[in-house]
Parts: structure tokens; sequence; C-alpha cells
């Protein structure tokens, strides 16, 4: 790896939903006494004319207001110009296209990372691998973060923890020194794999966890479907060479408590108003951002079965997503099934 | 082991508070159809009363109705009698002196389980230690069961799964089936240690999550708290000789998750109240039963700290409970650790 400063002069953050705004600001706060430059792309010019007028984001964070170091633009060059960290926070789905355009916009020996929890469709490919495929990056400047991170209460300054990861722990520990802020702890490891697959198969079992609880499940049921959904989570990691240590932390157990817990969480309302009867194409309209976990499972449930992984909670989700069972039948099928171990190790 | 009949058609549950209750009617409604005998032992004749006249523990259970093949009564001799499944469901910290009243009792031969949750004040001993030690039990005869079982959903017929532990996986088997609900479904193991340890250690960590709560932090926190909590629980039944695996499984993650998130929760909610300022005594006075977190803290410390585990979650709520530091101190000391290492071996 290139040496490098001890801390990023230029942060670039591309995407001003409410995850990339917070980080943002997070990045911005860490850095406010060396008065890190951290730039916001916002798609939509009227999003960064209010950060920059008026140091709000009300679409996605109400009336947080934002630190006078971070400003935005609606023109990736701009925002991208001399970045030495460039973090992405862009819907999972439209990630490759949305590089192939920026693509000669980051400045060489740039670390980038990525806030976005997903598998691609049709490729089943993680956001790590799109961003190595698509910038021909080298892996020790490619990270990862995530952990228990609702946006929301992290912008109003509710303390929390996270993971950053990155094959090259000097480059995870150089990431985690820009965004270590009062209210947020980053600790580090280099298991990319397993703290992306933890922030990708939460938001399935989220699913899972939404529909039992509008369909007036109770806490002993939500804690059995999040112990079982941690479980082939885990499967799954360990079978593409990722930690069970790293599935039993922060990126791993304490991402799906959070979201399977918080009313704040998209994936967990998007199940519960499956629940509730609508459709999948009322549930995506009613939801301002993506329920990632709708657009994943799919890409998940394909990933395990070519890896002869047994996730039986993700192949019911997909099920209920398919319209091949209903919301009645969810709850039942996930309790009633033959397990003959409670293991990880076997099925 | 002697070999047994498929299904005991006598037992008798010692304690009719809410688990005790709950537990009896499972067995009860579990065997309906084979008119299984099921006794249910009561301190207070009253409510052995209500049970027998009305089918009902309305201090425990509200209007849950109990089924007509649970009877009750006072007299422990009566209840006992005959019996080839004992199961004990008193206050932990009671259970010697209430064994040692009632050991000639016990019918030769016959199958004790705990329902327990604590360590010994003094002793620091399991609940199952202390059944061995009294009765002078063999191990293979005596039994734990843990889970995400939050009674009063259990007592509405919510659906859930639990964890039926024997070093005798026949001993647990046959237990299993005697238990065996529509809405109850029991897994089995042969890690005793495991299974009592994460129904002990986590009603410590929900008096911290309860504490959090109470103190206005959000899910982040929480599932931080949580996810460590889970941690040193593993670092402790590893030092005793349990297994991860248990620990990743319904008595370990289930049984934490439905307790730190359920407002029915003794020990999640005497933190709340601690956290709004009530001394430990208001708490105490406050609770129609006991939070046997508050009386097992320090027995998990101790037994920590004589195996070397570093557990900060629980040393930090005795630390609460002593009146060593404020409510307000805990919430930043669980968070701002310098924590090296998020892993289980490593602290």
């Amino acid at each position: 790896m290139t040496p490098r400063n001890d801390y990023p002069s230029t942060v670039a953050v591309l995407g001003a939903g409410s995850w990339g705004t917070t980080f943002a600001k997070i990045v911005a706060d860490a850095g406010a006494e060396r008065r890190t430059d951290v730039r916001l792309w916002a798609r939509r010019p009227e999003i960064a004319a209010e950060i920059n007028d008026g140091h709000r984001n009300t679409q996605y964070l109400k009336d947080t207001v934002l630190p006078g170091n971070l400003t935005a633009s609606a023109d990736p060059a701009e925002v991208l110009k001399g970045a030495e960290l460039v973090v992405l926070a862009v819907p999972a789905q439209t990630l490759r296209a949305q590089l192939r355009q920026i693509r000669d916009l980051i400045p060489a020996g740039a670390v980038v990372v990525s806030l976005m929890k997903g598998l691609e469709v049709g490729t089943d490919s993680r956001m790590s691998q799109v961003i190595e495929q698509e910038l021909h990056w080298p892996e020790d400047r490619v990270a990862v973060i995530s952990g228990p991170n609702l946006a929301m209460e992290i912008a109003n300054r509710q303390p929390t923890a996270s993971v950053v990861a990155c094959s090259d722990l000097d480059t995870a520990a150089w990431i985690a020194r820009a965004c270590t802020a009062p209210y947020f702890r980053p600790y580090t490891n280099t298991d990319v794999v397993g703290t992306e697959i933890g922030g990708i198969v939460k938001n399935v079992i989220a699913l899972a966890v939404g529909i039992c609880e509008g369909k007036g499940m109770g806490d002993n049921t939500k804690a059995s479907v999040m112990t079982r959904g941690l479980a082939e989570t885990t499967r799954l990691a360990l079978a593409l060479g990722g930690s069970a240590e790293t599935m039993s932390g922060l990126a791993g157990m304490g991402d799906l408590i959070a979201t399977c817990s918080s009313p704040l969480s998209r994936n967990h309302t998007a199940g519960r108003l499956l629940a509730q009867g609508l459709t999948l194409e009322e549930v995506n309209a009613s939801m301002k951002q993506t329920a990632e976990g709708i657009k994943s499972a799919q890409a998940v449930l394909d990933r395990a079965t070519q890896l002869g992984v047994y996730m039986p909670i993700t192949e019911n989700v997909v099920a209920v997503l398919q319209g091949a069972i209903s919301v009645d039948e969810l709850g039942p099928r996930l309790l009633s099934r033959e397990l003959k171990s409670e293991g990880v190790h076997t099925p």
C-alpha cells in the first residue's frame, strides 16, 4: 500500500440518501478540527442546494443540522476532484451503471468504501466485487462499512459502533481514524466477505421478522426467527470464505438485531406492510427509499443454491415475494420445520 | 438409563409462578389425549384452589384458561406422589432450602428438570448442580430447559421453540416428547452448562439493556450491548465447558433477544426502573416476581473472576447495583471501552 497521510483531507461521499448523508456528517464531525473537506454528491440539485444553503437534508434527515465542512454538489466531477477517500452510498442495484459513468473521475490511489448492503441481481455479486470489477481497483484499497447503524439514530448523535473491513488492515485503520466521532466508534477487521454478507442477508431476515410482527406474533417468535436467521446467514458466509466470528459480532448479530427491532428499518417496515395485505407493488410505491431485502432476496437464494447452503427463511421469504405462498403461511412454515439440530454446520 | 415408557403419565411441577404454571399447561396440553396427570405445587393454598376450581392462575397468567388435566395442591407430598417427571420452577435462590424439605418425597428414578435461571449466591452454583448435590441425583436424570420463552406469550399460544439439555440425549428426548405442543417446540442437546449459562447471564445483560432504554438510547446502542453481551456470555460458557454453538442458538442468542426486546421481561423492566432513578429497594418492592439478574449478577461476576474471564458489561451492571457508579455512567462506559478486537476468544 502506498504510504499516505494519517487522515484524508478530502473525502467524497456519493449518494445523499439517509445513510450517505449521515456518514458524510460523521466524517465531517470527525474531521472538524482538521478542517476535512467533505463533499456529498446528490443526484438532485435541489438537495445539494439545501445542504449548501441551509445545512440540512430535510427529505432524508428531517431537521438534523449538517456541519459547515460538509458541502454538496450534483456534479460528480466537482465532488470527486482530489478525493483521497471515496465513499459509495448509491442504491445497490444502480452501482455498476453509476461506476461506469464516474470511473474516470475517481483519483488514482483513492481508497473506495462501500456503505451499500445488497447483492447485484443477475450477477449475485457483492458490492465490493462490483467496485473491484468496474474500477479495476486493487482489493487493498476497497473497503466496506457495516454494523448496527440506523441512520436516523446516528444523525441524532445516539452512540453506536460499526465495523470497517478491508483485506489490508492498515487501510481499514486509516478509514476508521477518518470516521471516529464521539458518537460513532468503528472497529476494524479483514473479513470483507462476512461483513458484507451480514449486511445483505439481515435485510431478508428483517422482511421475515416484519411479516411475523405484522401478523401479531410475539417476541419469542421474532427472537427465534432472528436466531435461526443468523444461523443461515453464517452458513452462507462460511461457504463464501467469511468467518463465524464476524457473524457473531456487530456486522452480523448487531446489525441484524438493530434492523429487526427498529420501526425505522425499511426492510422491517416493508415486511409489516406485506403482512397487512399490501401487494409488493404497493409496498414499493409507499416507501421513500428502497427496501433492499426485496431486491436482494432472490440473489441471496441463488448464491445459496449454487453453494448447496440451506437457507429456509430466505427460501420462504422469496416464496412470499414471488406470490408462491401467502404471508399467512410464512410464520407457521418458519417454526414448524423439522430441524434436526439447531447448529450452524449441520442443517 | 433405566428404560421407561414413551411418555410420563404423571408429571409434578413445583412452583406456580408464571413460568411454572405455563410449563405445566404446556405438558398438560401436550398430554391431553394421553390424559397425562399434571400436578402443580403452589406455595399458597388460594392459588391452588383457584387453579382447581376456576382453571386459572389470575395472579400470574391473567385470564388464561388451564387444561382440565392440570390440578394443583399446596401439599408437595400430594403433588410428587408417583411422579415420573419432576419439574422445578421455584425462585433460584430458594432452591437448595426447598429441595432439603422435599427430597424424600421425590420418587426414586424420576427425571428432574430445572426451569430456573440463576446462579446461587454464595456458592455460584448452577441450578442443575444444586439439584445433583441436594438430591444425590445422577446427571443423566437431571435436565434443564431454556430458550426464548416469555411465559405470557406461550400462555397465549404464541408459537415458540426451546432447548431441553441433558447429558443423556435419550432423557432429553423423552422430556422433549412430553412437552411438544402445537405452540411449543423443544429441541434437544447435551450441553447443560451452555444452556444454563445462556439463561443466567441474559438476565444481567437485560438489566444493562433496560437501563440503556430507560436512558433513551436507541436500537443501535441496544443491539451493540446485546452483541457484546452474548460475546461475554460465550466466553464464560466456554470457560465452564459449554459450547459456542449453544450460545449462537435458541438458549443463547434467542433467549437474550426475547428477554431484551420484551416489555414483559422482568429483568428488562427492572433495568428501565433503575434508569428512571428508582433505588434497588424500590425496584424490588415494585415487582411482583423476582428480577433474577439482580440477584445473580454478583455470582456471575465472581465466577468470571475466578476463571479469568473478561465480562465488562456484567462488571458495570454489578457496579450499578452496588451503587458504585450511577445509571448515567453505565451507557457511556459500555460503548467507550477500548476494545482491541470484537471477538469471543480475545477480549
